[in-house]
């Protein structure tokens, strides 16, 4: 594995800092690779193994001729089962180029005729649930999640497997909570948290004005900061004897009442 | 790690066959032996680290002096890291005996009042999402779960883990899709199967009377047989790009339509 440009791309899977000071990332799978594009990332390049997948294929996936500014390397099985993460199967794999996730590029979720439909978290720790989340926020047609003092980076690939995807599908912002808090407020955005104490029933509350559903990490739940800036405490009703679920299933259950609702007052 | 009993451990811990042809298996974790005594299963022995757990502690676990029958022995820190499948903090493991889980044990569940709400899963393939599945079931109250041709045994560690417990919680009957379609139809439950063609959005159906919530595989989603047994075929509306949801986020959001209905109809 002499290779510098795969020494690279192996160091960019593995080290947070490198991905950070280089503002690149990694992303394996045909499927993925696609979500990327489609969400206005650029690829700065592709390897793939031309037994699985061909460059022909690889350069469909860009909007006319936007591929010919990739450079494409085709590597062998040996090599190839050295750099997929995900096993030998996927046969594709791209560096590309990341991106500032900031608040204020959300603003024009404000601007249609729908009240914004907004998922927030809290340090959420295990970059699976972070996935397992954006995947569902993809499902039920989230405007944008805000992840409030993340402790991985975004663009770690145990997030971008989970997701399948959804870390390019969604509108995303990255901030500490008092940043979200304060934007929220001040763009009229109803904040309700997900938390044990002093709690209604989520059926029980109204989703159809903007609405942000935030949840907090796993061991920990919320700050106290987010439980004071809560316009209504929800909770989701423990009815056997485990006390808790998990947080990408929490947040799927809320998530889907808001969609009921909405489509129920065809607000959606 | 010349003692036998240590070898007997692991080697339940790691072979699905040898727990069969045994009728034992292994739980770790003061909580989850603690749900495992408490849903009537029989402890054989606990090993245990003096240091993180005590012997008293362990037999207040049981009641009234139900603990003398146990064998424990105490082992130090580097057996227990040997041992201990989930890193070396929860100071104690048990040998429990494994149950016959047929659909006959379920019959009571007609005998209350209330209308049996009950999940049903098809040859669902990782044993993290059985668990994450067995921990909803005990949240959202569901009165049985019946696992149809799993590809997996249910006593396997990584299912047990990931329902903190779901796996005794819960009632659990484990057999083929014909036997429990034939079941159900003789019960008089209504079959709602989760699948993409033909189906409505699952908050148009009704789940106040006697309902079965059926999900198929990641991969392949429900057998023929399930389709043509079916009352109504239910689906989660998908409104962003990514097409699916991973099998124990879906289970999550259809179960808690249940509840939601049940309380809102006051049925629960």
């Amino acid at each position: 594995m002499q290779n510098p440009r795969i020494k690279d791309l192996l160091a960019l899977q593995e080290k947070s800092r490198l991905r950070k000071e280089r503002g690149l990332f990694v992303v394996e799978g045909l499927r993925e690779i696609q979500h990327c594009i489609e969400g206005g990332y650029i690829i700065k390049e592709i390897f793939h193994n031309p037994s699985i997948i061909s460059e022909e294929k690889l350069l469909q996936m860009f909007p006319d001729g936007a591929g010919s500014s990739v450079t494409i390397a085709s590597v062998n099985d040996y090599v190839y089962e050295k750099i997929g993460y995900r096993g030998s199967t996927e046969g594709a794999i791209a560096i590309v180029e990341a991106r500032e996730l900031s608040l204020d590029s959300l603003g024009d979720i404000f601007d249609g005729k729908r009240a914004p439909f907004i998922i927030v978290t809290e340090e959420v720790e295990k970059p699976g649930n972070i996935g397992a989340l954006l995947r569902t926020a993809d499902a039920c047609g989230a405007d944008a999640v805000i992840i409030c003092n993340p402790l991985t980076d975004i663009y770690n690939p145990n997030i971008i497997r989970s997701s399948l995807g959804g870390v390019f599908t969604n509108r995303i912002a990255i901030c500490s909570s008092t940043q979200a808090i304060q934007w929220l407020k001040k763009n009229g955005v109803s904040i309700y948290t997900a938390q044990l104490q002093d709690s209604v029933p989520y059926y029980d509350a109204d989703f159809t004005a903007p609405t942000a559903i935030v949840l907090g990490s796993e061991a920990k739940g919320l700050s106290p900061e987010w439980r004071e800036a809560s316009d209504r405490k929800i909770i989701i009703p423990m009815l056997g004897r485990i006390d808790s679920l998990n947080v990408s299933i929490s947040a799927a259950v809320l998530c889907y009442e808001v969609v009921r609702q909405r489509i129920n007052a065809d607000t959606l």
